[in-house]
């Protein structure tokens, strides 16, 4: 079995620049962090886009659902900024049937040292592995069906919609 | 759904002795962990022991195994050295039934910054909440049965017997 | 011997805001660096003010050599964003005499995880211990007169100017 | 001016043995610290030995001071386990005059990542830069002359002797 997995930026990815003292996006970690974790699992890795998730726009979600739907693999993790994450997994069901697809991002950049992001890789990843056909957000150790999920701001957690 | 985390040691939470130059056990690290991935899963974490599972003997497994049994959770997280993780895994199969019992560990400290125990932990986590009933090895982002997998000492990873 | 450290901000204190994906300033982390180099130079630590240093004013500049100029101690580590460093320096020499004073910062905000800011501090503070009055900056493990020193933004280094 | 870095190990360069669990030493970190510390003082780097200090013998001592004094810089810094750095040092003032030599080392290896190496690292560097001739200690942020510092086992401290 091989993970498809489809970067497209968000906190996750970001890094500092230390000539402007912005965040900005260089290029993606998941391979570096599965490295990290030792991963053997078999993973194709794209990475669709590298953007803050606020940013994207109709088009970009469309973009992301079509490398889902398009993609061999019928499982699939999407790495995704957390603000706008519900709506891409929305596009996403709109487009894929018959496939795990599982979205997953961090609160705190990798590349700052106290990331949530490796352990939510590895809980992404696994429930990529047994979840069956459907889309999901895999945040907080926790999975949630796309459509019963919504990102509490003022925690900065997710949680069931009531 | 609550998650029982039975504690036992092992790499994952070995720290470096300053005023000895050698690793040793202070405290377990699995509740900084989980803050760390924000994680948001009710667990009740138990610290059976903590000792190198080189020097684990059948009383011990067979202590971790009683917590198991004992255990009013039917999902368990068990951290575990990676040497005789599987040893351990058959004395809980033997003693265990009708629950979800999955052993985790790491290759390096959590306290030495480059760890794969954050990763293990998210996947080990998820796995445990989803497989059925059972005893399994969860490590390099993969799920295993106890009775059909191996450490590959010279690789430092874990395989599916032949 | 006492010295007196003056905390401006700068990039060295920057930290990142989970809710709004910005940096920020909290709290210095001069201390907390301490802790971790197990400094046991006598120091006494005051925070002047949090600020980018690009959002200094002439009265931010006043305040800080004038906070110089009123310390007991004749001896004093300021830590200041590193791009508006040698017009603070220069503040402070002509309100100062008599005094060693050194500037320092970081490139890479301490909270990241792969700063240069440990390292800076405790090259500025040696420095601050043994240089002759004067104003210094001290970046990149040398340090400078205040009235030597440049920014070369393209590269991100302290240079003598010609 | 360079400034000539002699390495000899120490707790400053080990590492984890993941297939062991011992610690053990690979290469050192002293440029990779230096690089990271955005260092720009001109250094040659040579790795003299690579052991824990309390194996050090008279002759390994012979050696590092054989070393110091055949150096064609005359500002050299020497890294160094805690445990017997004083014992080195003597033997380094016995075997040279005329040169500024500065022993530092680490309480925790840098590579476990909340290390007092960089700290200590930066400040050794910038005391080797000014001290005047002579056998120094730098640790702690301070700088003690050779025949007047001990270590403090059990507070993990140098101090200077009574």
């Amino acid at each position: 079995m091989t993970i498809r997995i489809l970067v497209t930026g968000g906190t996750f990815d970001k890094e500092y620049d230390e000539r402007t003292g912005q965040l900005f996006f260089k290029d993606t970690h998941v391979a570096e962090m599965l490295g990290l974790g030792r991963c053997r699992v078999e993973v194709t890795i794209r990475t669709v886009m590298l953007m803050d998730s606020l940013e994207m726009t109709d088009a970009d979600r469309a973009l992301i659902a079509h490398n889902c739907a398009q993609a061999q693999e019928d499982r699939i993790l999407v790495t995704h900024g957390t603000d706008t994450m519900v709506e891409t997994a929305a596009a996403i069901a709109d487009a894929v049937s018959e496939k795990t697809v599982v979205l997953t991002g961090a609160m705190i950049p990798y590349a700052f040292g106290s990331s949530d992001g490796l352990f939510n890789l590895g809980s992404a990843l696994s429930f990529a592995q047994i979840l069956p056909a459907g889309v999901y957000i895999a945040m907080n150790g926790k999975w949630f069906p796309w459509n019963r999920v919504r990102k509490n701001r003022e925690r900065g957690e997710f949680e069931e919609t009531p």
